[in-house]
């Protein structure tokens, strides 16, 4: 199997951090254009119709696409040390917060860089190949969603070591991955959600998620 | 175990077609306000913090937010028909089209349908307790996002019964609430694609998805 990422972007970060976590050996590529690190390679969107990273091509030649979905098939063919909830109540509740730290979290984080670095002028949304115009209004949004997400996320780890529960899962790294992200764009964390600030320091250290 | 829905909200609507298609017997619970039924009732919303539907209340008073955590819980507990893949690789290429759709084709029309309707003006996103104005460029976005999304998926079922391949799954649920809601908002299929005007039109006539 071969795993790309494209330099710092959160998605392929997830499975990077999630494939540390539990301790797999995989090949991990770097899918940029040596040329224009800010684009994607032409070999790898000629190749993957999907034109989005995290990718995981398998050893037959197919692909899977989507940083939970990717995690998923690995949390199966790699059962030790799940990050994914072990039964079917916790399996639910993980994804649960990780898809509304997708929802709420990331994709802010997401509105405002996309909508305002220069980078991304006609390309305010990932995975397309026309002109997408950059949004103002939206990534100020973004700012205001992150705020209150930041505001909800430090209420349950008030009352929980980790966001779904006792032990770190998918929804930590998800919820990790944007913060990291959002801090990289000066979006830092509020200094009164002194939960959140306590957590991003413990996952920050893993061995896994440190470079 | 009960769920709770919201008028025709495409989101609740994919866990009702999940449910009805695998044969589930569960209560279903309108959660809006009688009085006022373009708002979700007072007493969900305090009741839940989530303050989304679909959401579903377990026996033992704990609950789950999102369509997709629902669907893969209700899957589990009831593995017969799977609609959400049978082995690791079809989990992962369903779970990796459901949220292609989801980003592409149900964000689309969701964007287009909060950022115009007279409904929503001041709730330009679900799930929020503050004023979040509507944003008119993120509906012109969305228009052409959703044109892209019926090419994309176009090219797919013109190799396929189904998104993710010979059988319906939760995929191809997720696709048709979006489009269904979609043509609700005049937002028809374009005539040119042919694939998924046929895919809709068989879709739209099983037991569990026609009304």
């Amino acid at each position: 199997m071969k795993l790309y990422k494209w330099m710092s972007a959160p998605n392929p970060r997830r499975v990077e951090i999630f494939v540390a976590e539990k301790g797999i050996d995989i090949e991990i590529i770097e899918a940029s254009d040596p040329a224009n690190p800010g684009q994607l390679s032409a070999e790898f969107c000629g190749r993957y119709p999907h034109r989005r990273v995290p990718l995981l091509e398998l050893d037959d030649g197919d692909w899977i696409g989507e940083a939970a979905a990717i995690c998923r098939y690995l949390e199966t063919l790699y059962p030790d040390n799940p990050l994914m909830g072990a039964t079917p109540k916790e399996i639910a509740i993980v994804e649960m917060w990780d898809r509304l730290v997708e929802w709420e979290g990331l994709m802010a984080v997401s509105e405002v860089f996309r909508n305002t670095h220069k980078l991304f002028v006609g390309r305010g949304l990932a995975g397309y190949d026309r002109e997408i115009p950059q949004i103002p209004a939206l990534a100020e949004r973004g700012e205001f969603r992150l705020r209150l997400f930041f505001e909800k996320i430090d209420e349950q780890l008030g009352g929980h070591t980790f966001l779904a529960g006792d032990t770190l899962s998918f929804a930590d790294i998800t919820a990790f991955c944007a913060i990291e992200f959002g801090i990289s764009r000066r979006l830092a964390i509020p200094d009164e959600c002194i939960h959140v600030q306590d957590w991003y320091g413990r996952v920050s250290k893993r061995p896994g998620v440190a470079n």
